[in-house]
């Protein structure tokens, strides 16, 4: 009997990780490569299908891939593009689809990577039955997917739910986009860290992370940091969350969501960034939204949402999907 | 032969406008009156029965009224209320669609007056055939009715699209919300009045506002007194545009609509408001979005989209529109 599967990929501005997933969700096989090791978009292909070719025959055959799905920055759904990724080597737009089509000889669809992790939440996580919620992840970036009566919403162009890129701060931190105080330069991991580094600047504070550089610096580190009660990394959470609620009551006025889904690097550090972040919206929100949209932090492990969010899109694009 | 009618009605800070409207969107007879002489919900209901009535009357008994639309600021389409509406008199939550329901025997359906702007202008207007749009009224507030993959965005509380209460400046003027720095403060006929006092206050330029009170200030003042070459009228609409299409490229990145329209009172003044307004948008736009967004004033004259749309709104939901 043949086993049809799908590639789930995820593409991050620091991994690119894909799965080998069944139509009931299950994961059959992951495997992770920083993002960094590709100068090109075919690189990672290539790649991709090596990998692919030995886990196929690892599975004696019984496996056939149907289709790719992926998940990635600045990802057009309509074209199958990843066009001007702020946080990514490749420049330009990438018609990344259009590769593995070719190199797999199947359909390969593809989209924002909080799109696909969006998607993940409705099939397999805590959105479940939910029509109206809004998925912010929290990585290198800050992406988010939009769900309106059920429906991801891709907008004209396919390039809806860029909240990242609202501009929260007139004149803020540089954003990797071009201009200037994007939400994702304060909420992200990124944004965290470039946080810490201002306040050791700025303050005369001891804190275990003084010692350590920008680039050794990560979520994981100033989260320990945080519950080892280190003042500068408890205010930078803090600070994080009270940007990103602002900017979430803003979100709440556009969609009224019953729901607001945190995912991704940041989101694993819970009620450190979570009780700021709440504070902060519930205080800005207009009086007609108020106590009424829980934030809550994604019910898939690691990055299982948006691998299985991309899987999902290919089953739904085959028509073979069961909702 | 009996045709069936409907009562399109668009409830503002200012006027309550209404319309005897048939199934082809002609407007039989139109009245206007002033919302500040209704010192509760239920007396503009009784109102609108005797005029009603006498329409009908007038009409020779042809006509029937099959079914009641509103739109109206801070209304919910699910629970058919209006909660908490800033800018009016009538305070708390009031049952409106119920009211009217009693008092006339017919269905009646209620929906965020922007909201009601937009399906007139996705009906009749210059959004035919557009899945993708906002439309921005600039009235007393400001109100938005956002559409996606063909369909009005209500949210999970029906209260989606209240971008005229994103917060865009953080210790803004005072809203009638009770928060301060809303979009509508800035934009919207209230907004650019505030604008002009506070200019003629700070400066020590000659205008001729100078000797206009705030109440008797109005958007057509203000207009003409720009066409005269005002500077100060000039530098209002240049600052409101500004705050305006910063607030406008936020909402781009959350939906990506092919279309903005503009619509109401501000609306009118035309290429002083869309064009400091378009600019600033593009300015702050994200690459991906930058130069594909139009900023238009809407097709439908005076409040007519939002007449006609709060009778679509009721011919939809009776099941006999014709799309």
């Amino acid at each position: 009997m043949i086993i049809p599967i799908v590639i789930g990929m995820d593409i991050g501005g620091t991994n690119a990780d894909f799965a080998f997933i069944d139509l009931k969700g299950n994961i059959l096989s992951k495997h992770s490569i920083p993002t960094s090791e590709f100068e090109t978009a075919n690189s990672l292909v290539m790649i991709v299908k090596d990998i692919a070719e030995k886990t196929i025959d690892k599975l004696k055959g019984r496996y056939v891939i149907r289709g790719i799905g992926i998940g990635a920055p600045n990802g057009n759904f309509y074209r199958g593009t990843i066009e001007y990724a702020p946080n990514m080597k490749w420049k330009g737009i990438i018609p990344l689809a259009q590769y593995f089509k070719q190199a797999f000889g199947v359909p390969c669809y593809l989209t924002n990577d909080a799109n696909a992790a969006a998607i993940g939440e409705m099939m397999f996580g805590r959105a479940k039955n939910i029509k109206d919620f809004i998925m912010i992840t929290l990585g290198t970036g800050l992406g988010s997917g939009i769900v309106a009566n059920g429906n991801l919403i891709y907008g004209h162009d396919g390039f809806a739910g860029e909240l990242g890129h609202v501009i929260v701060k007139e004149n803020g931190r540089q954003c990797g986009c071009g201009r200037k105080g994007c939400l994702e330069t304060y909420a992200s991991v990124t944004g965290i860290k470039r946080t810490i580094v201002r306040m050791l600047e700025a303050n005369h504070v001891r804190s275990e992370l003084e010692g350590v550089s920008f680039n050794q610096l990560s979520g994981k580190m100033i989260e320990k940091a945080a519950l080892n009660g280190d003042s500068v990394a408890l205010d930078a959470f803090k600070f994080t969350g009270n940007v990103l609620g602002k900017a979430l009551a803003n979100a709440v006025a556009f969609s009224s969501p019953q729901l607001i889904v945190l995912f991704g690097g940041l989101a694993q550090s819970g009620d450190l960034i979570v009780k700021p972040t709440k504070e902060a919206m519930e205080k800005h929100l207009l009086r007609i939204y108020k106590s009424k949209v829980p934030i809550i932090i994604s019910g898939l492990k690691g990055n299982e949402a948006a691998l299985l969010g991309a899987a999902a899109l290919v089953w739904k694009e085959l028509g073979v999907a069961k909702d």
